[in-house]
C-alpha cells in the first residue's frame, strides 16, 4: 500500500509541475525535460511514469479538471440555503471566468489543452467527457426549473445548457483577451440569467 | 512597385503556410524551418521576412484575422435585402461556428492563436484589437436595433454584443471539441436571437 501512495503522490506532482509549466508559458514549453525540471526530479523518474507526452498531458488534464470541479462544488456548497437554480447557476458560470487568482490559473491552462485536443484525440476525449458532463449537470438544474416554474416557459434545457456553457467559455476567452471586459462580462452573464428566469 | 508587390506576396506565402501548419498540428509545430518547407521555400528568405517567430505569428493572424472579416461580410452580403438586424446577426454568428470547410479551418487557428497570445503580449494586441473591432460592430447593430424597436427594450446592447459574441466563441468551442452538437449549437444561437428579438 504505500508504495501505490507513493506513484499518486509523484504522479501529482508531475502533473502539477505540467500545469504550472503550461499556464506560465503555454504546453509548447511543456516537455520531459522542463516537466522534470520543474517537478525538481529527473527525466527518468518522469518517462516511468509516462510514457509520452500526450499520456502526460491526459493525466495533468485530468488533475486540473479535478481541480475545477472542486472548486465550482465548494463556489455552490457556501451558498446561502437554499440556493435558487438561478443563484446556482450564476455562481458557476461566473466561478469559470477568470475572475480571481484560481480562475485566472485555470482559464489559459483550458484553452492551451482544448488548443492542443482538435490535433490530439487522447486529450480530446476526456474534454469532450468533461464537457458533456458538465452539460449534463445544466440540463438537471434547468429541468428541476422548469418543474418548479423558476425557468421561462419556452426555453429548451438541453440547448439553454449548452449556450450557458457556451457563453461562460466564450466570455473566459474575451476576458483573458481583454481584462477591462470582465464587468461587461458580469453583466452579461446575470441579463442572460435574467432572460432565463423572468 | 514590382519589388514592394513580390515582399507583400512573400509574406503572404508565409503567413498562410503558417496557417495551414497550425491548423494541421497545432503553433507548436511551427517553426522557421517547418514553415520554411511548408512553403517551398528557404529557412532563408523565411528569416529575411521575419526576425522571430512572434513577428511571424502576429502577420500569419492578422492575415487569418482579414480572411474571416471577408468571410463574414460576404456572408452578411448575400442575405436577401432588407436584411434584418436579427439575420445578420444570425448569419454572423453561425458563420463564426465550426459548420463548414472554412470555418473548421479557422475555428481550431484562431484557439492555437489565443492559447499562444495569453503567453505573447505581441499577438495578444491584435487578437484585442480584432475582439473590440468586432464587439464594436455588433454594439452598433443593436443599438440601431434598440431605435427601430427590434430589439427587446430591457437588452443593454454593450452586454449583449460581448454576450453573443462569447456565446459563439464558447459554442464553437464546444462544436470543435463535440462536432456532434452542431445542431443544438445552431438551437441555443436561435433561441438566443429570439430572446432578444421576441
Amino acid at each position: 500500500m504505500p508504495k501505490q501512495v507513493d506513484h499518486d503522490q509523484r504522479r501529482r506532482l508531475i502533473a502539477e509541475a505540467v500545469c504550472r509549466l503550461a499556464a506560465r508559458d503555454g504546453l509548447e514549453r511543456v516537455s520531459l525535460r522542463t516537466v522534470a525540471r520543474e517537478a525538481g526530479i529527473s527525466m527518468g523518474l518522469v518517462q516511468h511514469y509516462f510514457t509520452t507526452k500526450d499520456e502526460m498531458l491526459v493525466f495533468a488534464f485530468r488533475v486540473m479538471s479535478e481541480g475545477v470541479q472542486r472548486r465550482l462544488e465548494h463556489s455552490m456548497a457556501v451558498l446561502s440555503e437554499p440556493p435558487t437554480t438561478r443563484s446556482m447557476l450564476r455562481t458557476l458560470l461566473l466561478a469559470m471566468l477568470p475572475l480571481d487568482d484560481e480562475s485566472r490559473f485555470e482559464s489559459p491552462l483550458w484553452v492551451a489543452f482544448l488548443a492542443h485536443a482538435v490535433h490530439t484525440p487522447s486529450l480530446a476525449e476526456p474534454l469532450r467527457q468533461d464537457s458533456r458532463q458538465l452539460t449534463d449537470f445544466l440540463v438537471d438544474l434547468l429541468r428541476g426549473a422548469r418543474e418548479t416554474g423558476e425557468l421561462a416557459g419556452d426555453v429548451d434545457p438541453q440547448a439553454a445548457a449548452l449556450a450557458l456553457l457556451g457563453l461562460s467559455d466564450g466570455l473566459m476567452m474575451r476576458v483573458l483577451i481583454d481584462p477591462g471586459s470582465a464587468g461587461l462580462a458580469v453583466q452579461a452573464v446575470d441579463e442572460e440569467l435574467t432572460r432565463l428566469f423572468p
